[in-house]
């Protein structure tokens, strides 16, 4: 076969077809879905909507997609949809729960597509799949970045028993243009932008803790979906803008648990406009302090041996988060609660193999 | 001043001139230095020479150097000039000690001038220079690396209390062309070579333990020097090429412990030969058996409150060495007995303030 019949085959038949969901939150602009087009429409798309049910997300033609607002939420889990934050983007994992695929990739709305520095279109979602797709390094460094990568392997003094890796739960994507930074870094440095293209993809090894950005993010839903728990944001909560990073906490403490890997470097997307920094500020306030003591906590928060499953892992953290933060601010013992609500939701939804899901998502036993 | 004069200024200064020695074990090849000649003339160099002290190594002219054969080691260290390997270029921490200077750049014969993807000549010292003199972020893993480069910063997500980051004590450089790949892998992919240019510093976070080659490194002689031993390989041991690994692996223990940061990726050198596989492989065969249990080892190693200087710490490591690793073969005690003598001939070299040394390197207190 020619190569570039072998392309068009490869195009045909885009990699984990029928494995993976695209969960985009609220879509303000159809030029994203447009934008997308060649590397989405073969997929299929949950979009939630965080904001007023009554208005209407149009959706392009041609798409395969669901769409979920908050009436569905409530519908479909009941008193449980309390978990499920309102007004705020992290709703967006209530897309995590519903989908029956082994793989996620959400993104948000303001991510377009990036090119590499040779001027090609990046196709994030195939470079997601291929650091999914290929074990990690949690447990030793490797200098020349994945070592499964082509061109690359582990360099001297690399121990030969570590060379399988460990399964990939995580691949964390970048963004060139808006870097993702806080509101006070917004505020000091507006022009900043990122155009530096590192090309590389690395392991964050087991034992350290990352800030995982939810915009440009996928994961196997089979190994870490129950601990992508985006908490308590938006509307009625003190607290927004640190959905993802308490889901990447809790989600990496959960995987070095497990023996699982976290990836991060590319793909990049295109990050097109900067959030406003003074309304983020408003947001984060309560984060920017509180983050001081949730590090700490995450850093030597230790999980028990009989904790070998991610809904064990994260009610034992859940546990650990009402005994040890909730004396930081109330806020966190509401938000232990909502994490024990969000396994229940989450096993109501994915009921265990030999149980069966009945139409409105109740979980029945067979 | 106008710009290209601020230029031209700091070209005829270069950085920490009087502050860094460059040090390199035998070299094999006049070609090497007329390539660096731009960048190394400025600094002074210590060559120390691996094999047969009778054979002359010449040096072009125009360089500022010391060299020192095994007659020299012999004559300065007395009876502890056991601890420097012979015919093995891990002599070349023997210029480590012997150095006055404040931080050390070491290079390989074989590494030449590479070149960045814009064509342009890559100054692989003052890149080395720039990471010694930014902090380190061991604590917390920063998604676009190093945030002390120009247009990086924090991301979203990085506690406040850790952006001062830690003093840094390494700087590991990397290679294109030729991978540092041990002997097993450089049979099995001969033809391999390295051409991603990874445009990226980063800090090797705290608790993970890495692959240091000493192909292209630099450090803190202050903060970390007495940690760079590069134990005994080579003519009568039981191993070789792991010289820079077990340095790597001791200093990490001891920079993790004193609060010091290890920063690897930028600046890469172009390494030009392969070394003949079947002669690494045969000095690379216990090692590779060996690192099997010495990873355990580094991993688990805990130093004690009261280790407080670098010297302190190697001792305490010599010492868990001879109990934990002499077990695993006798050559291991006798690597212990090496690194208390390095440690002492490291002191008696370089005297604690208040004491001066004699001619011939006795320390002699004032």
């Amino acid at each position: 076969m020619a190569s570039s019949d072998a392309a068009a085959a490869q195009a045909a038949t885009p990699l984990l077809k029928d494995e993976l969901d695209i969960v985009i939150p609220t879509i303000r602009n159809l030029d994203f879905l447009e934008m997308w087009r060649p590397f989405f429409q073969p997929y299929h798309l949950i979009i939630v909507q965080d904001g007023d049910p009554k208005k209407t997300i149009r959706v392009p033609e041609g798409f395969d997609y669901e769409l979920y607002n908050r009436d569905d939420i409530n519908r479909i889990l009941g008193p449980r949809a309390s978990c499920i934050s309102f007004k705020d983007s992290a709703c967006r994992c209530f897309g995590y729960m519903v989908s029956k695929k082994k793989y996620i990739y959400t993104i948000d709305d303001d991510c377009f597509v990036a090119k590499d520095p040779s001027g090609k279109d990046i196709n994030a979602l195939e470079q997601h799949i291929k650091n999914l797709l290929s074990p990690s390094t949690p447990f030793f460094f490797n200098t020349l970045y994945d070592p499964y990568r082509d061109g690359a392997d582990f360099v001297r003094g690399y121990p030969f028993s570590l060379r399988e890796g460990a399964p990939t739960a995580v691949s964390h994507g970048l963004w060139l243009n808006i870097p993702d930074y806080d509101a006070p870094t917004q505020l000091v440095k507006p022009l900043e932008r990122n155009s530096r293209y590192v090309d590389a993809v690395m392991t964050i090894p087991k034992g350290t803790l990352f800030p995982m950005c939810g915009m440009n993010l996928a994961f196997d839903r089979d190994l870490i979906g129950p601990a992508m728990y985006f908490g308590l944001m938006g509307d009625g909560q003190p607290i927004g803008r640190y959905d993802d990073m308490w889901a990447g906490w809790c989600t990496k403490v959960i995987t070095d648990h497990l023996g699982l890997g976290v990836k991060t470097g590319l793909p990049y997307i295109w990050h097109s406009k900067a959030s406003n920094p003074f309304v983020n500020l408003k947001k984060e306030y309560n984060g920017i302090f509180w983050q001081e003591e949730l590090i700490p906590f995450f850093q030597s928060a230790s999980l028990p041996k009989e904790a070998d499953t991610v809904q064990k892992c994260y009610l034992e953290l859940a546990k650990q988060v009402r005994a040890k933060l909730g004396k930081v601010d109330g806020y966190f013992n509401k938000l232990a609660d909502s994490m024990v609500t969000w396994i229940e939701a989450w096993d109501q939804l994915n009921p265990p193999k030999g149980a069966v899901a009945t139409a409105n998502g109740t979980a029945k036993s067979k």
